[in-house]
């Protein structure tokens, strides 16, 4: 489908501007932080650490290739005072592949901070990080697709990429949270906390996908719809993965004191005793 | 051969346009992840993460270049809502020069992982990269070359191509093999996962470069055959590299344990003994 951008104000284009460049940054030094952060973690949390920073990594990609893909599908019309598309089209499908990459990624996160029993981890990640996979792929052919009906090709696909969704949150609510109860209880709250901003954020995501549906009638999408779905999707895409990246850091964290690990930090002052 | 290029559909296109901009994306997120995985392994298997991180290096690079010559191939038609030739040659080349880079070192990672008694690895490493840049080598002027006939120049290269891959086979199954019976379990199993892999990443490419074969009566490609290849190629390309590292490592790591070096994972609590 060939996407049919409106003219917009330059508030609106502005503001989706600024949001995909805040979200580089934020992406940029999320990384950093979960690169770094690694030492202060038992060694065994380490591994929790590198792949939310791969996750960031991948999106600050792909937000950088957003941002160019807004950049040239706009130009400013002077006399209009308003930006008019200039023809280019505007590639929001980076969006799928970048999810196609990371949200298998942000299962296999909340695995191994778990650290479930020997054995248990690998299946697991594998069963998360697959149907979080098919779900991606599944949804794309509906939103690349010119029928946007709810019973024709977007709706079909649609229906069958929520199949995966439900499986994932049957497994995270039933299976892994008989893991959740078995830990303690700062663990717990934390690990459920985690279970619920990816809940609440990839909640956001069939909403939007549901839009060119809901408005079948209408041919395009108005200026202001199209700066709120962008803007929606960057602040989901800064929960979901490095705000859900602090609540990672933050558990195994938890984890790594009630282990015993000296993570350094509210230690007490290093006495000069010689 | 100056390569004939079909108009796209927007779809057919972008798919492309999309996967190459995914396996830029994987291959710089699997750099990260082997530059920052080697510290989890015993200090002698550090070396096959190097060799892992330079092949993604190097595909990323060479993706990146892929993605830029496809882009400057196409440009949108608006009223045919079609993608068109723009006359600038889309580069597949590229994909030459890489594969000389980076599939003897995929066999050198093979090598050094398996960590053969000392004297053997430098000869064993030197045989299969060597034969695998010729088999490369041979591959290119057939490629290149006008006459796709099955008979002819492109049929006379791929045959020549085909000799350093059977030898390449038989290295991995008769030699190789017999070393990989005297590993652990674990190890075996993972060392005939990676073999597989390369088996099956590297079957595909000799069938791609058999389709002009196939339908040399046609003078262009089709738009749905040129956008399979594309596809095809990058998911080989991603399995066979990042893929196959993972893979790499994880035998890396698992013969670090299995060697008493503590990997930092399921390791017992840190106890605060004094």
């Amino acid at each position: 489908m060939l996407q049919e951008l409106p003219t917009l104000s330059p508030a609106q284009y502005s503001l989706v501007y600024n949001m995909f460049s805040f979200t580089v940054a934020t992406m940029a030094a999320a990384f950093v932080f979960f690169v770094l952060a690694q030492k202060n973690l038992a060694p065994k949390y380490r591994i929790s650490m590198m792949v939310s920073a791969l996750v960031v990594f991948i999106a600050g990609y792909h937000y950088f290739r957003i941002f160019n893909s807004w950049e040239g599908a706009y130009a400013l019309n002077q006399s209009m005072g308003a930006y008019e598309p200039t023809g280019e089209p505007f590639n929001d499908a980076y969006r799928y592949v970048d999810w196609l990459l990371t949200v298998p990624l942000l299962t296999v996160e909340l695995v191994l901070v778990m650290d479930l029993p020997k054995g248990e981890s690998g299946w697991m990640a594998f069963k998360l990080g697959f149907a979080a996979a098919l779900m991606i792929a599944l949804g794309y052919p509906g939103e690349i697709s010119g029928d946007a009906s709810f019973f024709g090709t977007r709706g079909l696909w649609g229906f069958l990429s929520t199949l995966p969704f439900l499986y994932l949150l049957y497994v995270l609510f039933t299976e892994l949270g008989d893991t959740i109860q078995k830990q303690s209880s700062e663990v717990a709250t934390l690990l459920g906390n985690a279970r619920l901003l990816l809940l609440f954020t990839w909640g956001f995501y069939p909403l939007v996908y549901m839009v060119p549906m809901a408005f079948s009638g209408y041919p395009t999408e108005t200026p202001g719809t199209i700066a709120a779905i962008q803007v929606g999707y960057t602040i989901a895409d800064v929960l979901a993965k490095a705000g859900y990246g602090v609540l990672i850091y933050n558990i195994a964290r938890q984890k790594s004191i009630e282990e015993g690990f000296d993570v350094g930090e509210y230690s007490e002052p290093v006495t000069a005793s010689a």
